[in-house]
């Protein structure tokens, strides 16, 4: 019954994201499984290259290259770029290398950067011997920037135009050329030895008269990037200076491409991901990714952690007569751990976000230091004063009480130091704070709320 | 000396975060103070809006307005939407009325939203009587949208041409038009009503002959934004479909205005700040506050923790007598609470991410749940075994490695079931999983870990 309708029957609300119901992939599914390719094909033909992408990450692995293959030349090239790696590289792997030649050949060159660049060298150069002079040219070029740099980010495809040019030469040129890109909305000048020498909003071209010189409307003010900065000041940059494209020049200041918001944009997603995780000890992993490679990638920073707990109990364990004793102790004691813990926590991710985002610099650090240390040193006193309250009337004991909220008041000053500290000193150092500050910070915090604590009541109870 | 230098003379580094070194911070801090105006001026003037903002936001409140004032007219007024929230408020309230209506006339709309929306009514009104007709129906309209939503995030300011009139027609019109946007690379068509019918990319236009008519290179097919939609939404969409720039129309489909990929950037940066601050119980808080508001910020979820910690301790409570009996069940009891709390925090941090991503949906959530459960039960094998060994080596005790490896796998286990459905749950509730999931994982594993062991131990030893 479905199998003659399109993707639009199954979407009732207007959004994109309601597209893919589960009926809807379930169809597709059904249609491969028969082999009714005209069905398959007649569901899925006018979904836009995000969402078939998205389609085919939800079906089976072997119903993945059948549905490729029923789209045959109608399957958008783009479709590739939107796959997460694990399955991009599946399909690629079991792809006719002609058909692979043929998407390459159609992608622009960031595109077809994407989609080559985790393949042997000796495939690349299979693949793109079938592609035609210009485009393979352009995606060596990108290819022999390293990863992560803008010189990977950036298209190879733009418009350039010596300035001696006549806007009415200019349009006529653009009026006849054949290998422009499809849109773009900046002209690129160049001297006769191709360094850049300034840009030319199409939007400025419009409105200038034909016989006015392209010199004379030439914006020389342009933000430009090397091909070897790294993405992330590249996003920045975007971000800080609102740019919306941006020319990249190689080392020569020659114009090698252009970088535009939009490749930007998934640049700024991927970095913020990346944080996230790590600030939670866990590896890039994509959401498809089978459930032995994670457990694996997990179990290291688990590791790392049973390491840091046995260390506490290390602590624990140098004052177990005084918790024979008192047990009031083993019950308390997990509380000033846990609240420094969070404390530092807090602190470190605001300033592991900070370095991030170049918000901590030579000229602010001290203050920032100082303002965490005077929030440590707040929050501290509050919680001494209401746990030392709570434990008066939980365990009737006024010693147990001041032992801990002296011990909180030294665990949650420790908690800011280090959750401030941590981080700058990682990030001086070379090391992403976002992997390695937790570990320091909880394990700070740890050994320091049971050390404070236990220590306090052996002197006093001794 | 330095004071009658320029930016660039302090800047050894092309990077522009280079620039403001202490010692150019302090120089210009210097002039101010001497009120030497010129030199401050010089300095400065060179500097772009967003490392202005930076200048002024390590500079101390006084010599902020004393800047400022220096500056005059010269002030970029595109500065006031790279400031910090705290900061852009504390200026505005200071400047005079005069001068603040002279940067909303300059600023595009989006920008000038920015500038006014947290001020209260009466001043907005105050000030945008004094802003031309046709800049304050804009930024009215616009502030009439709520926060967040694409409505505000839009720039009212586009370029909008009848389907009947010629290429040649257009081009003269838009050679002869005054009011029209700086810069822009997109036409929007329009009916007589103001519908959207499509839009004409410039590098279309530029490309075509004089004769042809603007219905003929009219692409119809646009994603558009309505002008109530939230800004996540709209920052996914343009993730997914890689939009430069993308139309928004009210409820009848009216245009109203147009978002561009750069405004979308700092969406994202803001939204994903927001995940990595709520999943570490930070609530947004400008590097700029002052200690006081942090600490009270800070405050609420460290109450929270301390609930939770207290409910802990409860559960251990509960096994007083079991503990005073054996020791080391107090010193290894931390072991089974933290790995179950990390291992809760990697699984909630996958789904929190992945549930803003869009990439656990309907089709897929049975198939994320089942491989973060398997995840939970390898691990949970794996760390009872490795700490079982480590037991016995250090206190002797099979009995003892036997239900601390049990608890493991218990808590492992039940922390893989709540990191991963707590977002989920919370997601369904329409409630944000980044905020609420962390509290909820890490009281479960908790109060799990302590209750499995500590009641394990219990059962055996009784």
């Amino acid at each position: 019954m479905e199998s003659q309708g399109t993707a639009e029957d199954f979407a009732d609300a207007p959004g994109q994201d309601d597209l893919l119901t589960p009926a809807f992939v379930d169809a597709v599914a059904d249609a491969l499984e028969r082999e009714e390719i005209d069905a398959a094909r007649t569901l899925t033909l006018e979904l836009r290259a995000a969402d078939l992408a998205d389609l085919i990450e939800f079906l089976r692995p072997e119903l993945r290259i059948a549905l490729i293959k029923a789209l045959g030349s109608d399957l958008p090239a783009e479709m590739f770029s939107e796959l997460q790696e694990p399955i991009r590289d599946e399909l690629v792997k079991e792809m006719p290398v002609d058909q692979l030649a043929e998407v390459v050949g159609e992608l622009d060159s960031d595109d077809a950067v994407y989609l080559l660049e985790d393949l042997e060298e000796s495939e690349q150069i299979e693949i793109l011997s079938k592609v035609n002079r210009i485009d393979r040219a352009r995606v060596r070029r990108s290819l022999d920037y390293p990863e992560d740099t803008a010189g990977r980010l950036m298209q190879a495809d733009f418009v350039a135009v010596p300035p001696f040019w006549s806007v009415g030469q200019t349009i006529d040129y653009m009026r006849e050329a054949h290998e422009l890109p499809d849109s773009f909305s900046e002209l690129y000048v160049i001297d006769p030895a191709f360094h850049l020498m300034g840009t030319v909003p199409l939007s400025f071209l419009l409105r200038s008269r034909r016989p006015k010189l392209i010199s004379e409307i030439t914006n020389t003010d342009v933000h430009t990037f090397s091909a070897l900065q790294d993405q992330e000041e590249v996003a920045r940059d975007f971000e800080r200076y609102n740019l919306l494209s941006a020319p990249v020049v190689d080392e020569d200041r020659r114009l090698v491409g252009v970088i535009t918001a939009d490749d930007v944009v998934e640049v700024i997603q991927e970095e913020a991901g990346e944080d996230i995780f790590r600030l939670a000890g866990v590896a890039d992993e994509a959401i498809t990714e089978n459930f032995v490679q994670i457990a694996g990638s997990r179990f290291t920073w688990l590791f790392v952690n049973l390491l840091t707990a046995i260390l506490a109990s290390i602590v624990i364990g140098l004052f177990d007569a005084t918790i024979e004793q008192r047990v009031a102790l083993a019950i308390l004691m997990p509380i000033v751990a846990s609240m420094g813990g969070n404390a530092g926590t807090q602190t470190m991710t605001v300033a592991v976000r900070a370095l991030a985002m170049k918000d901590i610099t030579a000229v602010n650090t001290m203050r920032v230091v100082g303002r965490e240390l005077l929030v440590g040193l707040i929050n501290g006193l509050l919680f001494a004063v209401l746990l030392a309250g709570a434990v008066l009337i939980w365990f009737g004991s006024g010693e147990i009480g001041v032992i801990i909220a002296v011990a909180m008041i030294v665990n949650m000053f420790v908690a800011a130091l280090s959750g401030i500290l941590v981080p700058i000193v990682l990030d001086k150092l070379g090391i992403d704070p976002a992997v390695a500050s937790s570990v320091f910070v909880t394990t700070v915090t740890d050994v320091v709320g049971f050390f404070a604590f236990l220590g306090l009541a052996a002197l006093w109870f001794s």
